[in-house]
């Protein structure tokens, strides 16, 4: 059963204030080398079969939001 | 300046509703094949030097909860 993983991410020009909050909690924490820190979405979809442009469609309609996300996938198995 | 992707994943025996709730959606869209969905989170460190135990001990304190999830990490460039 192929496993597809999709990676979502917020547009680099976009603020991450998440990512931004676990990066102040990290040099707090004493770890001064986090420079900056962004949080995306890592999406595992187990399909009974593989079709590149439905996972893509999926991504368009439902698992991104295309005006402020990027995404990627890659099949794994 | 090295980028380093995490990747946090909920125990598979844990039950994941936000990804179930996904993947009921991806079906009444149409996409029967979507068998099983699964949500994780990516993680992605800017940092100005790179020391795999430092980033272990980050995962292990705060980027993942070691009860429920698992994570593992990539050197991206």
């Amino acid at each position: 059963m192929p496993l597809v993983r999709v990676y979502v991410s917020l547009k680099p020009q976009l603020l991450d204030s998440a990512g931004r909050t676990v990066g102040d909690a990290l040099k707090s924490l004493g770890y001064a080398e986090a420079e900056d820190v962004r949080i995306g979405k890592m999406i595992e979809l187990n399909l009974t079969s593989f079709d590149e442009a439905r996972v893509r469609e999926m991504c368009d309609k439902l698992l991104a939001n295309p005006v402020i996300e990027t995404y990627r996938f890659e099949v794994v198995e």
